[in-house]
């Protein structure tokens, strides 16, 4: 029910998407929008890639006298920093761990420019998208609706679960909710850029004031849904939901969420089912990690191909994030509300 | 373009599915669907539930004179085994780790014999479809076409990677590839249900043979639509894609396959990508891994509340799996396989 | 939202269908369904085809206790009347006005056994998806939601207008609503069976008490996918709205419905329109006009040629309505229910 | 798997669409597409609406060094000729006809500038999609695919049939393919112009060079998806295939389409199935006539009501096509594209 759909290349004229289903009457301008884009934005830190772009959105329809019509909102970002540079290395060759290699042999035709329809900067309409979303739930369900994902760990660096503090997380450039890992990830992560490599990162995302009852039994269960939007998500290798793969070595009573009563109701005793039971919502936080794999444009050699099938070696110059799960996890908060967004719709229309 | 959908709850008079898109003159009968089907069978060892269902597949349309015609496939499998048995303890009470609370409370009422919906007896459906979908891979790219699962880990027990023999795996009831860890889960498994508990199970997925160029770059990734069928497996909680969670830790340069060149074109030198980059398959193998939660029906008494809001114990008599996961390898298999065949049909409409 | 799909051929084991999306806690048994399935039941008179089927339907999945739950609902017609007959005649030669040719073209394999896949028979599991939708209007919108088709053209011979009488409808075997007109085709029917030819139908139908708002500005209009849902239906050959057709040759003042107020707000002083302005229902009685074609199996020769290119004759013998459109007027009705049941759904999630 | 969706209000920033599905390395550019947009285009003979824009498109995506890439296609027209007009009149009444009243019944909230997202405006759009699919069926299929429309009929004055000639079409402001007719229309024309009224129209278009078997059996027919397309544009009431509703009166031997051998293989003697049979393409030539009802902005006052329920009355003025099917003409033609490349694709995927 709620829809998006973005087009566009990295270095191409713009990128935009078309959200749909969007209910009527309900706030939303160009500069909510751009709140969560900034948060995104290349070029904050030293962490992420030095691509400065103003990344300035257009509200192109949907929405009239600053509400929403119910109608497809059309949203737009033109590419301004589009440098006209030598894309002699990489048009050729296939840079290991990018699409490269599966595009030329899909389609026999790639835009290989700052890496075309593969680039992260598609992850910026879903940001925007994502907001939009937001903006459903909080004016559906209730004000209270919060979405917040954090990295927990980067490379081999994870953070001290007791010092979890989301205030912390808009404090630092790394997304980190641990202020004392945070201050270790800077000095980690410089020492992964200068010995040209790059490192992965794990992040994690919590919904909470979700009511119970979104999701289906079946095919589009909810934990089934976000672990299709998380892994379209670039440099996203897996999901788990709730205490995910940690539940294969838990007991059946272990793994058990217990139910009390409390005065608001059924209260679960603990969380690891991550909030959705038999593919649907339980009213406890959803809670969903994701890994994203180390960038995979690094100033170390590796071997390759050219399209030619000629070996070869690459090193893939050019503004990089050494982290690229930095800059993901406003993606990854951004695809959790677009996910809860539909099935809301959807779960109005079929039980309320 | 390849698509089913399933109907029908664990107690009621049958479970069925549609396979849909499926090309034409494709040589199919009820043998070959039993055949994975016998496999999925309860009761096979006293590691898997006493149920004992003959699970007998007939073919209701799309086939004529042992072949598909294109229209549409539907099978039924008539349900044998409802014991009318007493269900006073479940009827009420909401089973934690179940759907029992999430339905009830989305639905307002829920076939609760045997799970209803939610029972793992909807996945025949799926082994069902996998099976056709196996057909269509097998005619259309090539007869080499492999899908293989194995069970790699069960609770707190993994086996040992350099055992690892695919010609195992239908040697132990347990889908085992290392022969050793066999014979030691047998045990293990023996001593967790005697105890009343149950155990997790880690299930890997290899699909050989597949060509590059199947899936699409943004939303319908290869991965992303593999995430969502493994994810919409009862009691899976965390999916990865080839080297998944560890990539985290690995440093740029590790993560990448490097690329070179044989006799049959390009090779990579690992497979940390699990077979997919930029969301379209590269020619590897492509790798999944699965993780299964500890069965939720257990023997242990647990805390949970009724449906009018009062605290109480259950326990779960019957025939439960100890294990669930070993019963759900198949049923990977399938989803991998409907996947492929979904992805084969998209990429010959666009591309070929 | 509401979807179904159905499967089988005409002399296949089974006709079927899962009809998903339906809310829970609506009241459903196999009578009610059954109810309809009567009406369009062929063998009722001898205007319609002799062939003779109970055509009983059993409700497999998605009902429990008397209540839909929310899950699929999985609905089962055995086929009982296939006479093992001769089929040499219709097994290599293309019937003209069928789809022999195109299904050989397309599929070069067809189940020839009584049309297969294209035969009417299939219908009977749209008039069971239509009662479903009709529960779904009758529960969710109000019981005094109406949906009623009238056939008033058969070959040359059109109704008056001014005899219209719905209750006329079930009072003849031929779905006329002005009693002689009725009387007078079942004359001319005759004539046009014992020439060995066959007549068209033009049907009507209504639906009342839909309020305004069903259906969406662009795509999916609620009179696109009617045209569609109606269109889909075997032997239909146009699809009009309100005055349809004839509204080319009025004046923009003759054609506008003006609007008045009334004790129960808006009123329109006509229904040009039939009831869609711009996609969306406008609370007014929906109309919509639907044609049949002739009967393609008839008693006089037609060239042809068959599956070798050879030039040749044919003759359809066997049983077969002189008037396809009869039995198609509770599809008709069905397909209504059906397209107004989702987009009353759809509605739901975006606006209410 | 061609799909086109667009978004956009008449007087808002900009129109756009996403095409998404189409095959890669065709040769596409900007100049190509405009060139199905220009004869679209408003304000072209004093018979289409004075409105003036350029309506120039830009490609903002899908494209690369002249050729498609397989990703999507953005293309954006920026409205140049907003008139900050007046809006009072329309503001709160609702014109009779229009989609005012239901979008506010629906959404509580419309975009009334220019009519806003109901505005014929979006079909620049179809138009644009349209030329892309066009490229589909010319690359793919062959370059003699030719997909043509004309208008029949004008109000009450219907062409001769005898005189029609397709390069007629181009060469008068009315898409008339009847010399004749065409200059005896101008003058009924700016008699109905004169008089405050306007006029429907009957479009007729062919598509010829199409292969048999596209479609599909039962829902998604060809039929039915080119009625529910047809249906879709602005204005439109009816569609009919072949001799649709010409068929009711027709003897079943009358409209059998008898099937004789050619050089070129089976050779239909008529075509009143308008070229599909069964769902699915024969071969033959395409045929589809769709009406357009007489345009609702007049200058003839009409009774209706305002949003506070009381009953005025109204008046459009404004630049309107006194027949807005003149201008639907070239959307026709794109519709029957898109649906065709669509279905085009299909039957790659299951059957070829």
């Amino acid at each position: 029910m709620f829809q998006y759909q973005s087009f566009g290349e990295s270095h191409g004229p713009a990128i935009g998407c078309v959200v749909d289903g969007v209910p009527p009457r309900i706030s939303l301008d160009e500069a909510y929008i751009q709140g969560f884009l900034d948060k995104r934005k290349p070029g904050q830190s030293r962490h992420t890639t030095q691509r400065k772009e103003p990344d300035t959105v257009e509200i192109l329809s949907g929405v009239f006298e600053g509400q929403t019509t119910g109608t497809p909102i059309g949203l737009l970002i033109r590419n301004k920093d589009q440098k006209s540079k030598d894309y002699s290395e990489i048009k050729d060759k296939f840079r290991p761990g990018h699409a490269d290699y599966t595009y030329h042999e899909k389609y026999g035709i790639r835009d290989y420019r700052g890496g075309g329809r593969s680039s992260a900067r598609e992850t910026a309409m879903r940001v925007a998208a994502g907001a939009v979303a937001r903006k459903v739930l909080e004016t559906q369900i209730a004000e209270q609706v919060k979405i917040r994902a954090a990295v927990v760990q980067v490379g081999t660096e994870r953070i001290n679960l007791d010092n979890w503090d989301w205030d912390q997380v808009d404090q630092n450039p790394l997304w980190c909710p641990d202020k004392e890992a945070a201050a270790h990830w800077e000095t980690y992560l410089d020492t992964v850029r200068k010995s040209g490599s790059s490192a992965g990162a794990l992040v994690e995302v919590h919904a909470s004031g979700i009511p119970a009852g979104l999701g289906a039994p079946v095919y589009d269960k909810l934990d089934a849904d976000l672990a299709k939007a998380m892994m379209s998500i670039n440099a996203v290798k897996a999901v788990e939901i709730g205490s995910g793969f940690e539940t294969v070595v838990l007991g059946g009573e272990e793994n058990a969420d217990e139910i009390r009563m409390s005065e608001d109701g059924a209260e679960f005793q603990t969380n690891n089912a991550g909030g959705i039971l038999g593919g649907i919502s339980s009213g406890q936080d959803i809670v969903v990690r994701v890994a994203f794999k180390p960038t995979s444009s690094i100033l170390k050699p590796v071997a390759t191909i050219d399209k030619d099938g000629n070996e070869t070696d690459i090193v893939t110059k050019g503004r990089h994030d050494p982290c690229v799960g930095l800059r993901g996890t406003p993606v990854v908060e951004a695809m959790m509300a677009c996910v809860l967004a539909d099935h809301w719709l959807r779960h109005k229309a079929q039980c309320l």
